[in-house]
């Protein structure tokens, strides 16, 4: 089955576009699981066990996994092992080179890792991320204008009139030949999620940037999805998982988690009405 | 002592400019390893015991650690453990995440892995590269002009009248306050070379691209150079390490080696004439 058929089936089944980031910082976990083996896996665990049935996609911040060095690496292999077939998993992981080396990426995220989906830097170019469409059954999702400050630096940069994130919009459209591409557009910027989603109708789009970082969610919706409502990610990290640092965090991610699920699905039939 | 600075001292002690890439792919060493405990760090061993006088860095291209999960994650811990304090060692990692996430990667890679310079992708702008030159011990190489096709996709763009890559060099200059910056420029573009050694004639510029992808050695020597003709790493990978698949592949490596960097030293006494 195509990435993007497989993504649309889940969304519809759980009527969800909630992606949950598990970006565990073993600083922010509670007291109760610092004397785990493996306290990262612990917390995520207990995360995912509480929260599947809400989530259309967990997305998983490399960072967080190897600033940890090996150990981290093994908490990343066990969460993503655990996390249900219904889940779609997403490894965040912005990776970019050139062709030779993709190859390896694409192998250590798909292969290996067996994530579902991965985050790509657009830098590179084209042969830097054909590597990676090759795997028509598997996802990518390539950073077009990101929720951050520095995004203005070169993402918003103009050429022939045209924003450099727009031409990268539109250089995805075009790479979208096995109907796996999909981008990354923070919800910081509304307006710009617009004019991308006219560009690119039939992509799906991972939107960060809700909660600590202050995106609308409301605009974000309206905007980001596409007519149906559907083929956006909405994701939320810190927001979640960070929702109690008492025994009670798993439930209290749940009751955030679900929050933000049925809030994304009040916005989405406010459009389509 | 500042990054740029011990990255002058290493340079002229050895009279070497040479940066081996350890792109160590378990497909492609000699069949005597195969039965090791960890075949690629038993590699590398070898290689560095028989290099490591030559070079001025060693490059690791993180992605042929990935593809091995645990285990290759393993043998790049310990790879970087094993390399002498007299090179430097590059993480060819090319991350870029937003603040908060680059923090943890700058934490993964100086002061987990004890690398001592990492590469970065500019895509999402000066804050995701701040929290990396915060360590002023520590060096960035942000990718400018790559050596691949793709280069022209969003690189080679024009922005009112100046390339993509130009403003990237720009950019990164003005981010030089701690005197560790540097830039990613392949070496199959030697006239843009000149154009950017002329926007950063103070930073470092590690140099891919000889050999398998066909770089310009003489021109990249003549133009990548500061006046001094220092300031840059050239980088060969396979070109050296696998010289042989035989039982001598540490001293073929070697003898490469040697090669390159004398053919090196030629082309900048030439360019100093």
């Amino acid at each position: 089955m195509k990435f993007v058929e497989r993504l649309i089936e889940i969304i519809r089944k759980k009527n969800s576009l909630l992606c949950i980031g598990l970006d565990t910082d073993i600083e922010n976990i509670p007291e109760k699981l610092s004397g785990e083996k493996d306290p990262v896996f612990s917390f995520n665990k207990d995360i995912i066990d509480k929260t599947h049935d809400l989530a259309a996609a967990y997305k998983i911040n490399t960072a967080f996994y190897e600033v940890n060095g090996v150990k981290g690496w093994t908490s990343l292999t066990k969460t993503i092992d655990y996390i249900p077939d219904d889940v779609i998993i997403i490894a965040d992981a912005k990776r970019g080179d050139i062709g030779n080396t993709a190859k390896r990426y694409a192998r250590a995220f798909f292969t290996e890792l067996k994530a579902d989906a991965v985050t790509l830097n657009p830098y590179l170019g084209s042969d830097s991320l054909e590597p990676f469409i090759e795997y028509d059954d598997k996802g990518l999702f390539i950073l077009c204008l990101t929720s951050n400050k520095g995004a203005q630096d070169f993402q918003k940069l103009k050429i022939d009139g045209k924003y450099l994130y727009q031409v990268v919009a539109e250089k995805v459209v075009e790479l979208n030949k096995n109907g796996n591409c999909g981008l990354v557009v923070g919800a910081t910027f509304p307006e710009e999620m617009k004019g991308i989603r006219e560009i690119a109708h039939n992509l799906p789009i991972l939107i960060p940037g809700i909660g600590a970082q202050g995106g609308d969610l409301e605009k974000t919706i309206y905007f980001g999805t596409d007519s149906k409502g559907e083929l956006a990610l909405i994701n939320s990290s810190r927001g979640i998982i960070y929702s109690s640092k008492g025994d009670d965090f798993a439930q209290a991610a749940r009751n955030a988690a679900e929050e933000l699920k049925n809030q994304i699905n009040i916005f989405r039939r406010k459009k389509n009405l």
